[in-house]
């Protein structure tokens, strides 16, 4: 620890500032995740991406990011956002990749009279409105999903489309 | 059944492999089970040929049987269908069950002005989309319900209805 | 595999009653899962070689099977077999790849005083007694997990054992 | 702080590649919180902290924190740890927050005879033992707690100890 401290203390004198969040991304990328399955990294990159978009558009949210297990990778809550968006946030997550798609196309077919009425009351809790997003990789196969929720249902599916994106680009 | 047993005890005599389902079957059945209640090989033969249906209809389905208690009693998961649809599959068939009827039946009770407005919230969650069906012997008696999830909910319910009819056919 | 479909072919021009489960097998091979996650293939066979070996030691038990990610895959319940075992063999499966071990070897962290104490209570209930067991392929990779309830512990742990040997074979 | 935001508008006009993570920090700043709850930006650094020592300690773990509310702010899961851990690291991080000490002191006080025997079964679930610490601000109030699961219990605590020092380097 010590050692990293003080490679880093050096770095902020020299022109190329280093932030430790690449280190460990860069440490973390040395454990190989299969290709079907999101990595820390990228559940990392793609909720730091999301809260970028959230300050872009003056929103406070919650992001969660789960695997193509649904099981929760990574979670960040910015200031002030709504402590209900914990768990709408996570819900998000969890029904984008339940369903593999957008949950606000879930919630469609979820009105009364649709074809799948009250399906929110099955697995603990669905949420069915904008805000859930598969995450899709390069080859196209879903490995998890992100969950946004604090903003407007636009805002929070705008962030969302956005931030998945971001593990595409490289 | 007496038939089937026969065949089976002449594929003993030959060289040929005979399936271990075949066998489990057979000694399952020497475990009997209450008229009116769903055996284990009723139980798995419904399931198995739910999912023959749904390769037929190109479904990729989770399929769940419960007894005449409504307790689980066999559940099969098709690769790549719905991680949401465990829980959906399970709550459709208890659903069925719970109230001896096609669970599409029952939804059409439970919409906004409806007689039994929200049931869903009930017994740990309701499913009253179709996909669930009670399971009859030949003499008309409930035995338990099967429920299927992960197609359309026309393809779940025909999925469902032609797989309660194979423990008929003998 | 090869060789048993072959087998069944020649068994569909011969006059005797090819089971359903053969077929099902062969067809669900062809839907591909990736090497880190349990087929329903490997899934069903796990299952079925559970409860073979039930009855071979004279119990009647529950058995599941999670795939990776710790959901449902696979279930059934053997005729007269406690009721209460069916959560527990869930429990049991999921334990076993929550932690990746077998669940008596976790049980024995859990004991009063033990480094763990009391875990049971988080993931909405575990089961730490032995019955569950990592399912892991050829590669050693843990691509899911099996729980059995319904008889002695030691022959739940039996069971368990004997049965995630047999995808191990071909 | 104003030196590293003097530092990173520097690099802005440098061609060097900038890590969203810093701007992000950066403006996450703006929007402060209450001196007695962790903020967005110091929650994310004892997360990120904490894995570089579970990295540093060869573990892979959750890592949970938790505000002065005891609700989620941050969550990151290693590749290839344990998916129970998600649970248990959540739960350490509420634990210790709830009472306001290290689960592990609070652990000794929940064995069979103990004065709290057993309070693991309130809150939805306890965990009592090592790797959840409160997290304290430079005048020594409790603004949150951290919670890790993955590793030994000892590597864990280490762990979590470890990281919430890093908000008092400032």
């Amino acid at each position: 620890m010590k050692k990293g401290i003080n490679q880093m203390i050096i770095l902020i004198h020299k022109p190329y500032k280093i932030l430790p969040v690449s280190l460990l991304l860069f440490i973390s990328s040395l454990h190989a995740q299969l290709p079907n399955d999101i990595s820390y990294e990228e559940a990392l990159k793609i909720t730091l991406a999301a809260q970028k978009v959230a300050i872009d558009t003056n929103s406070t949210v919650n992001i969660a990011v789960v695997d193509a297990g649904a099981n929760l990778k990574a979670f960040i809550r910015m200031d002030q956002s709504f402590l209900g968006s914990i768990d709408v946030a996570i819900k998000k997550a969890k029904t984008a990749r339940y369903f593999n798609m957008p949950t606000g196309e879930l919630g469609k077919l979820t009105q009364p009279g649709g074809a799948i009425y009250n399906i929110e009351l099955s697995n603990g809790g669905l949420v069915t409105f904008p805000g859930g997003i598969p995450i899709k990789n390069k080859n196209g196969t879903i490995i998890g999903a992100i969950g946004v929720s604090g903003g407007t249902i636009e805002q929070d599916h705008y962030i969302a489309t956005q931030a998945v994106k971001t593990i595409l680009d490289e």
